[in-house]
C-alpha cells in the first residue's frame, strides 16, 4: 500500500486497493483518469500490477505485463484477482483478472523476477532531441479526463486531426516527452500506465476520429529499481510506431527511455479499430 | 482436430490433444520437438493455442497470444485448460494454462476476433534480400532436436558461436528465411510455433554458450486466413532484433512476413540469460 503521504497524488488515488481476501482485491477507479468508454486502458494495467505489488507473496520486480482488455470498465467497485502460479529462486509467475458484475472484462499475466550483474548492453539507444522545455504541452479539445494525468510534449506524430492534415500520413511514428502531472517520482506503476500513453496510430496516420480500444498490451520492464529512482520525476521520452494495420487490427511497438539514455521499458499492443 | 492425412506431419503429430472436460485437453509431446531442457518453446505456444483452435466454443481468429513460461514441461501428459472468458459479437478472450504433476509450468492468454474491412496500410515492409536458394540450411554440432522440424537459412545474423566470432558483435539483428521441414501449408498453429524459432539474442551477439529460457512470449497475428492460404508452404522471412541487455534479462522483437511481402505475425519475447 502506498504511504499516506503520498495519496495527495491522483496516480496514488487511483491505485488503491483493499485486500479482501488472499488473493483478491478491491478497487475502483475516480473519474479523473476517465477515457471516452471506461477508465484510461493505462490506468487499468498499472491497478492489476499494483495488485501484485501490493500481494504479501510477490517476489522480485515486474519483468513482462500482459493485459487484455475484453470489455469496458464499469462505473464502481470490482474486484482484482492476482494469484501467483508458480514461483521459484529467480522468478515468479501470476495470472489477473478483473472481475465487476459477474463479468471479467480484463485479463491478464505478469512474470516478476530478480536480476543480478551479469554482460549487459542497450542496443536501442535514445534519439537525439531537443529538451521538452523546446516543446509545449498537449492541449485539444474533448480530450479525455486522463490526458490532463499527463505532460505530454509532441516531438513528432501528433495526431492527424489536431495537425488538420487534409489527408493521411505515410509514417505512424511519434515521438514525444511525458510525465505524469503533477510531478511524482517514477515507479513500477506508474512506468506501467505511461506505456499505454501512446496516442492510437491510426490517429496519427488519418485524419478521421473513429471508434478504437487496444485489445491487448504488453510491457516489459528493463529498468532496475536504481535506475527508476535516479529518474525521479523527471520526463521519459516515448517513442511509438505501427507495424500493420489490417481489416480492423493493427500493432504497435514503443519504447521508453529516462532522462540519462536507459531503455526502461519496451511495450507492444495491438489495438481494434473502426472504418 | 486435424484431418488424418495430414498427421503424417510431425508438427501435427505434436499438436494433437484430446478434450478430456468442458475447458481441459490432454496431451504429450513428442521427442522430435525436443529443446536442451523441455519442449521448444515455440511447439508448447503452438500447443496452447491448438486447445482454443479445437475448443467447441472458438469464435475468430487468433490476434494476440501471450505465453509465459515459468518452469521446463516434464516428459509425459499434461492438461490444457483453455478458459473463454468474454466472447462478445467480435472478439473473444481466453485464459490458458498447462498443468502437470500439481504444478502449472506455463500460463497464457489469448485472444481472438473476426477482421472486416476497413483502410489498410503495411508499414514495416519487408526487406529485400536474396531468394531462400542462395543460402544454405542452418547446421551445427549439437542441435537440439526441434531445429531439424525447420529449414531456416540464415541471411545475416548467425550465432557468434556458429561463426567462431573472437569477441561480441555490437547488434543482434538476423534474418533468415525460415519454413516447416518436412513441408507443411502455414496455419496459424505452425506460425504461433514459428514466432519462436529466433535463437536467444545472446547468442547472436556474444560468441559464449550460457543458459537461457524465454520468459514470455507474445505473438500478433496480422494475416487473415486468406493470406495464411496463399502462402502455403513457402519460406517465411523472419527478422529479430533485441533492444535491451540488462542483468539478466533481454528482450527481442521479431517480424515475419510472406512470400508476397505480407506482414503475417509479429512477436516479442523477454528471455533469462545467466551471465
Amino acid at each position: 500500500m502506498a504511504s499516506p503521504d503520498t495519496l495527495s497524488h491522483p496516480l496514488d488515488q487511483a491505485l488503491l486497493l483493499e485486500r479482501v481476501s488472499e488473493h483478491t482485491y478491491q478497487g475502483s477507479f475516480p473519474d479523473s483518469y476517465a477515457n471516452f468508454i471506461g477508465p484510461y486502458g493505462g490506468i487499468i494495467a498499472a491497478k492489476l500490477l499494483q495488485a501484485i505489488l501490493d500481494h504479501p507473496e510477490r517476489q522480485g520486480d515486474p519483468l513482462a505485463v500482459t493485459i487484455n482488455y475484453a470489455s469496458a470498465v464499469a462505473d464502481g467497485v470490482f474486484d482484482v484477482s492476482a494469484r501467483p502460479t508458480c514461483t521459484k529462486r529467480s522468478s515468479q509467475h501470476w495470472q489477473l483478472e478483473l472481475r465487476q458484475n459477474g463479468a471479467i472484462p480484463i485479463t491478464g499475466s505478469a512474470v516478476f523476477a530478480h536480476r543480478r550483474d551479469t554482460w549487459s548492453d542497450q542496443e536501442r539507444l535514445r534519439p537525439t532531441v531537443a529538451p521538452p522545455s523546446d516543446f509545449e504541452t498537449l492541449r485539444f479539445d474533448g480530450m479525455p479526463r486522463w490526458v490532463y494525468n499527463y505532460d505530454m510534449r509532441i516531438i513528432k506524430g501528433n495526431m492527424a486531426f489536431a495537425d488538420k492534415l487534409p489527408q493521411a500520413r505515410e509514417d505512424s511514428e511519434s515521438l514525444l516527452w511525458v510525465r505524469d502531472h503533477p510531478g511524482r517520482a517514477l515507479d513500477f506503476s506508474s512506468l506501467m500506465a505511461i506505456s499505454d500513453v501512446f496516442f492510437p496510430r491510426v490517429f496519427v496516420r488519418r485524419p478521421a476520429f473513429v471508434p478504437v480500444g487496444t485489445m491487448s498490451l504488453t510491457t516489459y520492464f528493463h529498468a532496475t529499481g536504481c535506475e527508476l529512482a535516479a529518474q525521479g520525476d523527471h520526463f521519459l521520452l516515448a517513442r511509438a510506431k505501427g507495424n500493420r494495420f489490417n481489416n480492423g487490427y493493427f500493432d504497435q511497438s514503443g519504447e521508453l527511455w529516462g532522462e540519462n539514455g536507459a531503455l526502461l521499458a519496451t511495450t507492444h499492443q495491438v489495438v481494434y479499430y473502426k472504418e
